[in-house]
């Protein structure tokens, strides 16, 4: 009999310890933790600069979102035995917790911890860089959160097509399926998605008036 | 005994059908066919339009690595059996040869085929629209080069990684690594940086030239 609680029940995870914490206590800090860093880059933002509110709350995001991929992932990343952790650790606690929604994070999945390696290293520094260069309105800005969010889309398409060719089978059951695989996860779908237009808009106007200006100019000089 | 050439030995591949085509004839063909598609895109962009030499190399690249991820590695994302071809399928042999430096693919990885499955059906067609994107001179050309060359590295570095979680013991011998493994796969590591350096500079070069443009107005308007 296998000594954890995870899908599939053949999955080997020598020395488990259960989870301590609450559902509730761990989603409830992750969600407070969220909410005031969103809170306080948007009071920050407010005073700083002669930002929009869409601007505001795309800092707020990248804070979010950074912060997420360097403290939650890069924990995962480097902690390969989290599930034997007896210290009730908040962030081992949240990975025991993931896991009834995707085991392959007990199992340290080899894809699911490159596609959590590649977004901790290089996704997760990059979005704290994409907070300053919205408040400091550098000319690369829309730029960055392109990069960064065609990341997230290709990290996230990938998480998704690989369990589904390993089988789909790694949840303990719907509920956790569908709230901590699906919901969870569908924010770096969508997020992604609608920053990705709005960005890729905004440079190709730039792109269009940058290259309607010369010829302007050239028929000035006729 | 494994009825297989690859490493390693314990992995199973039933009904496997050794290559029947010559080394030098799966590279020679894939190698003139690349030069064919290079110098017919290279003659056809000399003619019409006023393109660059570099935007006509740039078209060549995006017509050879397009072919390559729609027709090579399309292929193999679909055809998961292509190593029990007994036909001497040349894209059936190609892939039986690769696995020689990397015998994830005849084994179905599930990481590897994730990756080629997405390069195959996004960054393929996507290439193909750069080629035409640069020779009509869109404006979202830069950005769409970005995007692909994004994926691309995204891509590669997935596939390394992975590897060496897995333990990185999927060649027959240095040999194979280092030509096919390595050598190979490292065009999409340099090419893919080169074009998102050159084009991130032109895009931002467009967007301060662009927000300089309002303000120069706005003095006028005083």
């Amino acid at each position: 009999m296998a000594s954890h609680p995870y899908i599939p029940r053949d999955l080997i995870l020598e020395d488990y310890v259960p989870v301590s914490l609450a559902q509730s206590t761990i989603v409830g800090i992750y969600g407070i933790a969220s909410v005031l860093v969103a809170s306080f880059i948007w009071l920050i933002s407010g005073r700083c600069a002669k930002l929009s509110k869409i601007e505001r709350l795309l800092m707020c995001w990248w804070a979010f979102t950074g912060l997420t991929h360097m403290v939650l992932e890069g924990y995962f990343v480097f902690s390969p035995e989290f599930y034997k952790d007896k210290t009730g650790h908040f962030l081992a606690e949240v990975w025991k917790e993931y896991s009834k929604g995707d085991s392959r994070y007990a199992g340290r999945d080899a894809g699911v911890v490159t596609i959590e390696g590649l977004t901790a290293v290089f996704e997760g520094p990059a979005s704290l860089l994409a907070v300053y260069a919205i408040a400091t309105r550098k000319y690369y800005s829309d730029l960055l959160q392109i990069s960064i969010s065609l990341g997230q889309l290709y990290g996230t398409a990938a998480y998704f097509v690989m369990s589904i060719l390993q089988g789909d089978n790694f949840a303990m059951s719907p509920f956790y399926y569908y709230w901590y695989y699906i919901f969870a996860n569908s924010f770096w779908v969508w997020i992604p998605t609608l920053i990705f237009v709005r960005s890729w808009k905004k440079i190709c106007a730039a792109v269009a008036s940058h290259s309607q200006a010369p010829t302007q100019k050239k028929h000035k000089n006729r």
